[in-house]
């Protein structure tokens, strides 16, 4: 930690220190570095993402709901490799209307996950900008040698599963700029408090290795996040659109409005894991979900060849870009 | 790596991906983490650094300048822990301004630098900002397990050393805004060179595992790191300022105003190696510094009690606040 802000060192002790505890790895935030105990036979995953103020999230949610977020949107980068998330740090550049009550708001939401997730910070670095909030954490995870889940790892005949469902975040961020005033309160509710505080399947992660053959988070929209997937592995990915799950709230809004389907396709902040399971692993896939209460459904396939069909209802295919799709 | 800018994807491959190059680790920087192997009986060390355009840097400097500056800030963390540098991840926050051409500059000056430090990307994230642009780089080195040195170490009869010059930076960057007209034209290139491209003793920092009881990089300004360093090792630091190494730039300096003394004991930029060396370590930590063609310069002792005192040439104390002194 490099204190450059005056008046920083007390902020540290005060709202910091005490998320860091008594952790030997990270001495209290009194020092310039952390020291990892990495046990033997295992990496460290190591994911990092930054989230800057009224880019990606508004601004005036409470402090507490900016902190969850900043701090899952990478453990469900760390879940989606197999991953067990340990340690974090945090980077935070601040400008000067964020006040103690803020940071108070802010250190009491990652306290709260903290305890959620099992994971404990070790270091970071606070500075003063003259811009927007920018907040960067990075997530460290422990996976056995070698055995970290990539993107690229789908075979052939491999089947395609999503966990939770799809385009809440999307729409709760509509719902949060005011839109959908047709839709009752607790739905819109429900759409918002998946917008702020997303909820990746954190604990099954591990359990997807040996099960899964590649496994990414869905993050940038389902569609755009499998071409990635299938690109990676060099593959063809078939995606079933009615298969893919949705809330009640999200089904309330698509029976108004069908065309909202690409939403829930492209519409990104769904924090859910994308798994290529082999046929012969499915059942212990389908029980390490249920183990977890995580859901788990089958949305499609992959086989030879290269790039993703989107399929209606009838099988036909979906014409699709980056961030809608047309009928072909 | 999560790519939530347009565009990204293609500036991540043609710019960032070569400088993962084959590492495995990184996996080209096609996924959402790195996987670090961390071997057997090492500890991962985790430093952190986030620089504010105008605030850390003054922003016209040439791309690989901020670059250089961006890693050697945290190489320099590590150093100074007994850490071998290894792996950086770098988050960055970039305005409309930011360009191809700058990013270009941005990477050649990583590229050297990796290739001068033995460190490689593996990861990071890449988002827009309508601020100034902020940059983080989080350094991940080695040490024997259990082994990080700690600044809180210092024991009392402990030698005080410190590396290199002490205010070039501080002073470069006067001379960077035009400061010291009178100063020959050679002597304010040096002293801008230390501050846009710190040198920080990278090599010598795990041979001062065993030999340093502590140690903590110069980047604050000596006396307020030091004073960091007493506190957290409970003991009473004294600090002979005539001691103190300066280059032949800074000499000039204080021989026509000895009051400047201040920037060279508080300035901050050095990104040097203060460190605590009992007696019969001396001539060890001397040899490792000469090996590793380092100056090494004896300024001071701890002693039992709190504090630091800071003493001029005929042993009187000088007055300190955190960012000057006066004659008490």
């Amino acid at each position: 930690m490099t204190m450059t802000v005056s008046g920083e060192f007390e902020r540290i002790a005060r709202y910091f220190a005490p998320l860091a505890g008594d952790c030997a790895a990270a001495d209290g935030l009194n020092d310039d570095a952390a020291a990892l105990p990495v046990p033997a036979g295992c990496d460290l995953v190591v994911s990092t993402d930054t989230i800057v103020e009224k880019i990606h999230y508004l601004g005036p949610e409470s402090p507490d709901a900016i902190a969850c977020k900043l701090l899952r949107v990478t453990l469900s980068d760390l879940a989606s490799k197999g991953a067990r998330p340990v340690w974090y740090t945090m980077n935070l550049a601040l400008p000067g209307k964020i006040d103690d009550e803020w940071l108070a708001g802010f250190c009491s939401g990652l306290a709260d996950d903290q305890e959620r997730y099992g994971v404990t910070l070790v270091g970071g670095d606070t500075v003063k900008t003259e811009g927007p909030t920018v907040l960067t954490l990075t997530g460290y995870g422990l996976v056995p040698s070698g055995a970290i889940l990539r993107r690229g790892g789908a075979r052939a005949g491999d089947l395609l599963y999503v966990t939770g469902t799809m385009g809440d975040g999307a729409f709760g961020l509509e719902c949060a700029r005011g839109g959908f005033p047709e839709l009752n309160w607790g739905m819109r509710q429900s759409l918002v408090q998946r917008y702020e505080r997303p909820e990746p399947p954190v604990a099954l992660g591990p359990d997807l290795i040996g099960v899964a053959n590649a496994a990414m988070d869905v993050s940038d929209g389902l569609v755009g996040d499998l071409m990635h997937m299938a690109e990676t592995s060099g593959l063809h990915a078939v995606l079933l659109s009615p298969d893919v799950p949705v809330s009640d709230a999200v089904a309330e809004i698509l029976s108004d409005s069908p065309d909202r389907l690409t939403t829930v396709l492209t519409g990104g902040d769904d924090y859910q894991i994308l798994a290529s399971v082999p046929p012969e692993k499915e059942a212990p896939f389908q029980e390490a979900a249920a183990r977890h209460g995580v859901s788990a459904t089958r949305i499609g396939r992959f086989e030879n060849g290269r790039g993703v069909s989107v399929l209606d209802a009838d099988g036909a295919e979906l014409g699709l870009t980056r961030t809608g799709y047309t009928h072909s």
